[in-house]
């Protein structure tokens, strides 16, 4: 296998910022890797948005990151990753969504036979893609779904434990009360952000039999797994990998809420984080 | 003046559905008149995004109304219009934004001397343009903003007389208690649906001095007078006038929340609000 190969960055990309969630628990699990992320904040969020759209903006993420030589692709957006198996893509670069690694955590730490319940975007719910891949691997199992449309703002405004948040969780949530108790899956990469106030609420309505699952760590463990088997795992003895932060808004907003992200426990000598501002709106032609 | 000129279509867009407030306004006061609306959906919301990301978005949506062969670009959205002074706009067909209008028309609604309140978006707030629009006129007066970012995914959510709604209005407008009472500017086309909360808020902080006051009706007034200016008023014997709604994201989802904007009062025999779907991210090489 072609060293430089090996040698390449790891591409992540979201449609804004709550993949740095994704994209730190690759990095703690890989410190030695290079990394390219793209946030398209000039276009986030995508959960709102039908299918065609999140497949037109998935296809240009790609193209970006395939552009920079990336190795692999993780598509650390769940809405996304939810729209995956619809895609024909003709890159070469293999591409890893987040919602399969998630799905096999959350049956990982589920009792067996627990009912499941996934928290994400209206687009992710309506996609039902976490409902097929759970069910593709144990079909008896009751899942449930619950839209939240609400997270993502609020995590942008920065209100991660107001009682407005609490309020609003309570209100999504309140459906808890109804229904056995489940492992809860957080399938959006901004909401482990919210993790206290969910898991607060979660045991408030179904006690200690609930529990939480946040997809980051999957997603790296899958990372970690599938460089292996292709032997692309960058060389010990190679110098120290770099990591670059693309946005496609201006960088000031990011470089500010970046740290919410991308977490304190990553080592990382060049903190706080910096942003670069791409066009990724350019014309095909164009391109070369 | 052309006879066909006079009968060409009012290009009207915003983000996204917000500025259907605004479309209803004009279409109530100049009911024979054409028109045609553009709805960003593929990119809605605008109001956190940096001036350089929504002065590109203003060409291309200016730019498709322009192929469509409106008269007059109406642009519907309080983020893009308080960026206007930026834009160096090369098109033929004239355009106006809200903000010189609605500052005019809270100056008119207020008492002398009484402070105002600007509410908008984090982009528009940061742009200082309505502070500038209305000192441009009385230098004296002294004008409070704030940005309530949280105000769009509530009204996207129909989260419209919720208690979070109310409670979240508590907190942005906390700061009314210290201050004498006020002119209260409704600084974005979606702020209008939240009226009812938003004007017992200030009642209760402020008292009877205050008011509030949304832009929709002042843009439409302007709109008539400024066709009559520019003599473009389509001819009372034209053909009655047809209306064109577009969106860039897909329009089903439009389709179920239009009706909250438009309103229930506007004449339309048509109802509901029928939307197509375009693609504006073409390459301008493409474009004829």
């Amino acid at each position: 296998m072609n060293t430089e190969l090996k040698r390449a960055p790891i591409g992540v990309f979201d449609s804004g910022l709550g993949g740095l969630t994704v994209a730190a628990a690759i990095a703690q699990a890989l410190p030695d890797e290079s990394m390219i992320y793209l946030g398209d904040t000039a276009r986030v969020p995508y959960g709102n948005r039908s299918p065609e759209t999140v497949v037109r903006y998935f296809e240009r993420n790609a193209a970006f990151l395939q552009r920079q030589g990336v190795k692999l692709i993780v598509v650390a957006c769940n809405t996304v990753s939810a729209q995956l198996h619809h895609i024909k893509w003709q890159g070469e670069v293999p591409v890893l969504g987040v919602i399969e690694p998630g799905a096999r955590a959350a049956l990982l730490a589920s009792k067996p036979n627990q009912p499941l319940t996934v928290l994400g975007t209206k687009a992710t719910v309506a996609s039902g893609a976490y409902v097929s891949a759970l069910q593709s691997q144990e079909p008896q199992r009751k899942v449930y779904q619950k839209a939240c449309p609400l997270f993502v703002p609020l995590v942008e405004e920065g209100w991660l434990e107001h009682s407005v948040t609490r309020q609003v969780a309570e209100e999504y949530l309140g459906f808890l009360k109804d229904i056995p108790a489940t492992t809860v899956i957080l399938g959006c990469t901004h909401y482990p952000l919210l993790r206290p106030v969910i898991e607060s609420i979660v045991a408030e309505f179904q006690g200690p039999e609930a529990r939480v699952v946040d997809t980051a760590k999957a997603v790296a463990n899958e990372v970690v797994e599938l460089l292996n088997h292709l032997d692309l795992r960058c060389p010990a003895e190679a110098p120290k990998g770099i990591r670059k932060f693309y946005v496609t808004d201006s960088p000031e907003q990011s470089e500010i809420v970046a740290g919410r992200f991308w977490g304190e426990n990553v080592t990382q000598a060049d903190a706080p984080l910096h942003f670069e501002h791409v066009d990724i709106d350019i014309c095909p032609k164009e391109r070369r």
